[in-house]
């Protein structure tokens, strides 16, 4: 057992703040075991961790970014996502058969996630079962939780940059043979790229081996105008691209997170909410690539989970503090531009998105509470710091419009201080 | 004269970069004497500095900000305008009565431009003579050139921040008096804060003061939707929100620079491409406070003069290198969403608005051009490079996105390279 004090600011409640000033958090082994307002005296006598003026947050979840994507972060941002695809992602994710270059780079990814603050993530990796391994041993290693995907695609692609539908579906089988039971909090997801790249039959099995290893799925759904028209038509069976995922079975209750959803119908927001599925919201990306701003406040009203997303490298920051104010900013120019009914977001509200909304996508974090995994950031402000007093809501959220990774201090996973990762490529 | 060598790169033709691989600047004094390609044997002798592989790039020209509200950035981000001024922006702004609060805050806000390499501002100070001067003694002590502003107010504001009309007039000419010839790169600059702030005698008043003294003029113009309509409201005889200016003589030819511009009408579009007014576009501002997005496409198509402004601290962010980005996303939201005919701003067009767009509303910078000031940023982008070989073109729009201030190895003003500000408070 260990105790740190500090100022403790959590989200419970959509739209709220929990504040403990000069608070306390025990924590025993991985698990949080208590927080209190006041020392809490049967406790005496265990270790107490001072963190005197600093802020003690969850740390940051990211439920939708692509590792093999990282080092294209910030190229090609004048380009439509199907050129994009074509000219900067394809081309990089094919690289990834080469282990070597996967381990170095997947490596400084990992790092970068340390960075930031982000210890919880639902990762895209490539169609190689061997790097997607590689990262999944990464990012173990360092302490970085989640989920990460091999991603299927079998159809639509490029000649150097996909597979045919039966290795396709062997080497999934063979993915997540070899990673369901290998670490402690990092797990395989299935992960059809998108709609477009897969083949009925292809869905047909991942929708199958979904069920029969009761895995969760990641993909992308209605990103941009013209992705949506095309799906419509190749699926012209469909009533919606919603409803192509749900045909194949590859919607599964509280188990499915779509990135993007800047264009979905509202018969599918409503088949999402008894879905319950997760919109990864990734205003970066969405912004960068021309995409649109997803109606993020309409998904919260209908009851859609919703968690925040980085998407390197549609979107360039990889930071989830970041993609806090990006998305008060396009919520905004929703409410200007598009629809004065949808509230813009609040800093509290966003804050509520970034850590338990998309933390539920996880086992146990995101939240401070008892049971939870102490997965915890301390944010040092000082240099934020003006001649004038600022109230602890004050500090927080001027840290997500001006602060950076120098203002994390120290991160927490499962309990245990994560130092700094050695990575250099 | 000295001989910098390293990657050049800047903007001569909007959309276009001027990329000169291991080239050379030849500086005489505070004057660019020539740029090379070779190194130009006519100089043989001279002391020869070699950046190696990094790249050296205009420094960056900030055309609207607000060097009071420094200390607010990343407050009040869920409010609106004319909210937000009345809460944090008026209280904050009184303060600077007290000169030692000024000096210390103001020596801050100085740091922070020369952190981000902005070493050319248009700048707002506050209604105080005396802290305003000082904020000016400051700049030029530090190299950080520019327009600066006494603000004029006499009406709609708080009983703790106004003027009456005569003092503001007298105050007015004091500051001009006392700073005029006083500093080589920093100079005064008329400013009404806005039109509901400034009567219509107040106006005619600084409209003649502007002439008297051949001053430029700053303000602000059709930010936001209740703003417009109260401008509507106060002047019924004014055809709309700019004739208000043009009425006072508060236009000057080629003088002026107006912050926000997300409303106009097609009618002001045109008187203002006439007038030659410089439009400061505040992206980060104008999304923070839910205004809207500027249609810069529209302007520059018309022939509107724009340069890129952090708005600080409607704008949370003061780094124009950061401006760039979120430009080019808002302009893709407008692509999206308002009109496919405005085609979205690319990163080689805002590199051009960041340097020689908003660098001609200044004497001689933003631009690497013989008899031009040496203002200069050198970029070591070493830590944003990847395992792949990269364009120097991709290097500097993947600074744009994803470098910082750490990025910036050296700043030259006029010549000389800026030390490190030392400033804490």
């Amino acid at each position: 057992m260990k105790i740190y004090k500090g100022n403790i600011i959590f989200a419970e409640v959509f739209g709220e703040y929990e504040i403990i000033p000069n608070g306390y958090i025990a924590v025993e082994n991985e698990f949080i075991y208590g927080i209190y307002e006041d020392f809490p005296s049967d406790l005496d006598g265990y270790e107490l961790i001072d963190f005197g003026d600093k802020i003690i947050i969850p740390s940051f979840c990211d439920i939708h970014l692509h590792a093999p994507q990282f080092v294209n972060r910030g190229l090609g941002m004048d380009k439509e996502l199907l050129d994009w695809l074509e000219f900067y992602t394809f081309p990089e994710e094919s690289k990834y058969e080469d282990l070597i270059y996967a381990k170095k780079a997947y490596k400084k990814f990992v790092k970068e996630l340390w960075r930031e603050g982000t210890l919880n993530a639902v990762v895209f990796g490539t169609i190689h079962r061997d790097a997607t391994i590689e990262l999944m041993d990464i990012m173990d290693e360092f302490g970085i939780n989640g989920y990460v995907g091999k991603v299927n695609m079998d159809r639509n692609s490029p000649d150097f940059y996909i597979e045919d539908t039966e290795s396709s579906i062997k080497t999934t089988l063979d993915f997540i043979e070899q990673s369901i039971d290998k670490y402690n909090r990092v797990k395989p997801i299935i992960t059809p790229r998108f709609v477009p790249s897969c083949t009925r039959e292809l869905m047909t099995e991942l929708g199958e081996i979904a069920d029969k290893y009761d895995l969760k799925i990641q993909s992308h759904l209605s990103e941009n105008r013209s992705e949506v028209e095309w799906v419509k038509e190749l699926h012209p069976e469909s009533s919606s691209y919603y409803d192509v995922y749900k045909k194949y079975n590859l919607i599964r209750n509280n188990k499915t997170v779509m990135a993007h959803c800047c264009w979905n119908t509202d018969e599918e927001i409503k088949s999402m909410a008894e879905d319950k599925v997760f919109v990864a919201h990734s205003p970066y990306s969405n912004t960068n690539l021309s995409s649109g701003i997803a109606p993020i406040r309409k998904f919260l009203n209908n009851g859609v989970p919703v968690g925040l997303a980085s998407d390197i490298s549609g979107g360039h920051d990889i930071s989830i503090r970041s993609v806090i104010s990006i998305s008060a900013q396009v919520s905004k120019m929703r409410w200007v531009y598009l629809n004065s009914d949808e509230e813009s977001l609040n800093s509290a509200e966003l804050f509520y998105l970034a850590t338990k909304g998309g933390g539920a996508f996880f086992e146990k974090t995101g939240r401070f509470k008892e049971g939870y995994y102490f997965d915890a950031l301390v944010l040092d402000d000082s240099n934020l710091l003006d001649i004038n007093p600022r109230t602890l809501e004050e500090r927080l959220e001027r840290y997500f419009y001006i602060g950076d990774d120098r203002n994390i201090y120290k991160r927490f996973s499962s309990g245990k201080e994560l130092k700094e990762i050695e990575a250099d490529c």
